[in-house]
């Protein structure tokens, strides 16, 4: 199984049992998470940018317009960025206020921004997007002009500093609280792709595709 | 409506509409998000931390382990921190691969961290955090004993410094596109409270609470 190494910046040292730096289980929740939240810092000051991403093979990818002031400074700049995701799965009740937590898949990595220039690389990162929200989607929709790409910029970023956190199963209670009458447990928590609104300007007749449908 | 003041930091530039100024918004989505991720930096690099929180009035609440290497050092260097979050509502899926979107409800806010001493405010601030993950709780649950406070480190974060940004709605193609027959609208991302699993070493006969029952 492959792994990331062991950083100083990636290392879990509390509740060390929690760290994960399979590459697999990493890229699992890269690959699940709709959004991140990028961070990077300018003269000691941190900024945060939530924003969509995809990962393809060792690199991740976010794009914006070239109009955007944190794309702009990130292209231009380069800074050292913290990206990281979350997975809520769920919410752990404890028989004691103290040892409440929540069931949960996150990633923290380390990184710097490169601009894409290749074409393809570009090309691939978008269709590798699209199909992120919703697989099957970039053969069906109209693909970028000359104009769009233009005002299109894709960062990429290497994989190589990362590590994940999971939390998983019942709450741990102390021992002699296992007697009391409190209910304890897991409320999972789904995120649930419901029933697709069609725009009120959908041109008459036109289906909606079988990859959006509610299964 | 009261509102925040819009500082160089928190002015929404990009996509300026979207940009919400007013307290009340930017409170409902810190009220209803469980996580959010903390970013500060050192030497120019940034740290993320996503954590759980709960807010009071205007003031922002994390706690952790008074082990945990992350809530001391907010507590012993008081970095400038910039805070985010994030609520996912739908995919937003355009005519073109463009126009694709997300609606979203998202707030970045920068403050500085404080160690909560005063018994009291800890006390008020461990009861909101435990019932805004479950309302209601609290009040069931052992509540800490005095060697679990001593463990638990709670910092506040002064809202001063904050701004919201929100999508809704259905997609915007450009004019010559709506013709096109792809279809195009919203599929709503809902997160949603499942049923709740008993821990498997619950005592015998203890029944699960109002609040936890799925409606």
């Amino acid at each position: 199984m492959e792994k990331f190494p062991v950083t100083d910046k990636t290392e879990i040292t509390r509740l060390a049992k929690r760290g994960v730096y399979d590459k697999a289980t990493v890229y699992s929740i890269l690959d699940e998470a709709l959004v991140c939240t990028l961070a990077y810092a300018k003269e000691n000051e941190p900024f945060q940018i939530p924003t969509g991403f995809c990962r393809i093979d060792d690199t991740l990818y976010i794009h914006g317009s070239v109009g955007s002031f944190y794309m702009r400074e990130l292209r231009d700049i380069q800074p050292p960025v913290c990206i990281s995701v979350t997975l809520l799965d769920g919410l752990v009740l404890a028989r004691s206020a103290f040892h409440h937590s929540v069931n949960y898949r996150s990633v923290v990595l380390f990184s710097k921004p490169h601009l894409v220039t290749d074409q393809t690389e570009l090309y691939h990162a978008l269709e590798v997007f699209t199909n992120k929200m919703c697989p099957g989607r970039w053969d069906d929709v109209r693909k970028p002009n000359e104009g769009e790409w233009k005002a299109t910029m894709v960062l990429s970023f290497n994989l190589q500093e990362a590590s994940a956190k999971v939390r998983t199963g019942p709450p741990k209670d102390d021992e002699e609280d296992y007697t009391l009458d409190i209910w304890a447990g897991v409320q999972p928590l789904n995120t649930i792709r419901g029933e697709a609104l069609p725009d009120p300007a959908l041109k008459d007749g036109v289906p909606l595709p079988e990859y959006l449908k509610v299964k």
